[in-house]
């Protein structure tokens, strides 16, 4: 019996939200279709921030009205607030993530709250949700490294983590926003509180900029992770920064997987025209690893050469 | 206290034997100079094979006369067979490489022996580096693929590396040639190998052809292997496609691993003008993901926006 592995994708979200231009509603609705198409189920849609402050995600309300709705698919939306988490309930969502960041500096860069006043406000959205029946994931930023204060301590994301789960979040993501962090580090955050309260809850939010994604979702995987965020093509990061790399790009993550013998539900082949929309979309070249290396196996300038070990 | 890895840097053996012009012995001599500044001490510096075959490697004898000579440096020489064995040995090395491919085809493409015969060689070269004092690795080559005939079965693997290690090979080299493997792969090689003859006995030389080898090298990491081959920028794979791999990076495996605890004895940062130095020799754009991040924050022409999440 194979072992399921959920993939959220978050690439309309984490991903569009970085770039320089406004996505066209028709366009992301075109890009959540061809996810779906290749066996995406779970996505994440759009972030309920302040237009002024978020401007590419100004549009979620009609975004989350034209997404196919089917049983099998599942969609999520970031609310920084409960007045972001009412226009979520009002858009149809049935799971919200909050975000908490490791430190005052980050939250305060981000939200100009303090990491208390950022807390508070996570319990209220999670405590209305609640009430509505409605799942929260509660992301924790900034897990492996502040990009302002440095490293982040272990116990730092484990008690923060501890005090969502108590809070009535169901699913706390782990969040390396950086890409700062490594597999170790992973250990270390996960086998403490999965001992505790079973690896279901943990969801693994890897950023690829220092090509350590993979590594520290297989890291997760050995600590019993189940469910990983992930961003088409690696969309995401600065656009100005050529290496400055967002999530771990679902197609490389799906391959790993997939080819250690896991069920994503996801054909790693078919995301390409995901990925090429994706391109067409933010003028950007994106496309994971293996999205390379199929490219160089089509270009056949070489014909294999074999090596002697 | 710190527990101690050993990286082999295979870039002057592996990267360059793929390459379709030949380096100066001078200039391989300052591509060894740059990586031993930086740390790296085990070096896989020359190949023994004709040079006919592969004539980027016609002067190894010459480079290995000239290779700084130091109590804590090791070099190795790959040898195909008794006569490279035997020039491997005039130039002076204690340690010499044998391969072994997984399967018939490969063999045979690669150097006209069945999988037989190349057994039958490398234990003829195993038994004369025994005479003489010599140790050997043995390098099980396809250890996840065979470029020509697909995946290559776990127990396949694992009986040639038993044969190996039995005929009086001390070190056996899991090679993942192509880059095809999976970390779930790795597990499932090493486990039985390791338990029956302790983590030490064994090496990991990954292609990070799929974007693979930092996670498979982590899987390694968890069976208690503490040896692995790199190399410098991720030189090797084929000049001509794009994507086209070689092994993992030596900058990304050495970030990796100090940055989870292990004393590699490598400062990645230090590994820069070595990168630099590969590529005015190769022409070829390289350097590991840590460097194509180092890169992006130097252009700073995008202050870090830090993300929500």
């Amino acid at each position: 019996m194979t072992e399921s592995i959920i993939i959220n994708e978050v690439g309309l979200r984490d991903g569009l939200q970085n770039q320089p231009l406004f996505v066209a509603t028709a366009d992301k609705l075109r890009l959540a279709e061809a996810l779906i198409a290749a066996g995406v189920r779970y996505i994440e849609a759009a972030s309920f921030v302040h237009p002024r402050a978020v401007p590419q995600m100004a549009d979620g309300a009609e975004l989350s009205a034209l997404l196919p709705q089917r049983s099998h698919l599942h969609y999520m939306a970031l609310v920084p607030n409960l007045k972001g988490y009412e226009r979520a309930r009002a858009a149809g969502y049935k799971k919200v993530a909050v975000v908490l960041a490791s430190t005052d500096t980050f939250n305060l860069k981000n939200i100009k709250m303090t990491r208390h006043e950022a807390e508070l406000a996570c319990r209220e959205v999670i405590a209305a949700a609640r009430r509505d029946g409605i799942v929260v994931r509660a992301y924790i930023s900034g897990a492996c490294a502040c990009p302002y204060d440095g490293p982040t301590r272990v116990n730092v994301v484990q008690a923060l983590s501890e005090r969502m789960l108590e809070a009535g979040a169901t699913e706390i993501s782990i969040s390396d926003t950086i890409g700062a962090g490594n597999p170790r580090q992973i250990e270390n955050i996960l086998t403490p509180l999965v001992k505790a309260h079973g690896a279901e809850h943990y969801n693994l939010h890897l950023h690829d900029t220092r090509g350590q994604a993979l590594a520290m979702a297989w890291a997760g995987i050995e600590c019993g992770v189940r469910n990983f965020d992930a961003s088409i093509g690696g969309l995401g990061g600065c656009p100005f920064a050529p290496g400055a790399s967002g999530n771990v790009a679902t197609e490389d993550l799906v391959y790993m997987l997939n080819e250690a013998g896991f069920d994503t539900g996801i054909d790693w082949k078919a995301l390409r025209p995901a990925v090429a929309l994706a391109e067409e979309l933010t003028g950007q070249q994106l496309g994971g690893r293996v999205f390379q290396w199929m490219r160089s196996q089509e270009l056949r300038a070489c014909a294999p050469v074999p090596e002697q070990a």
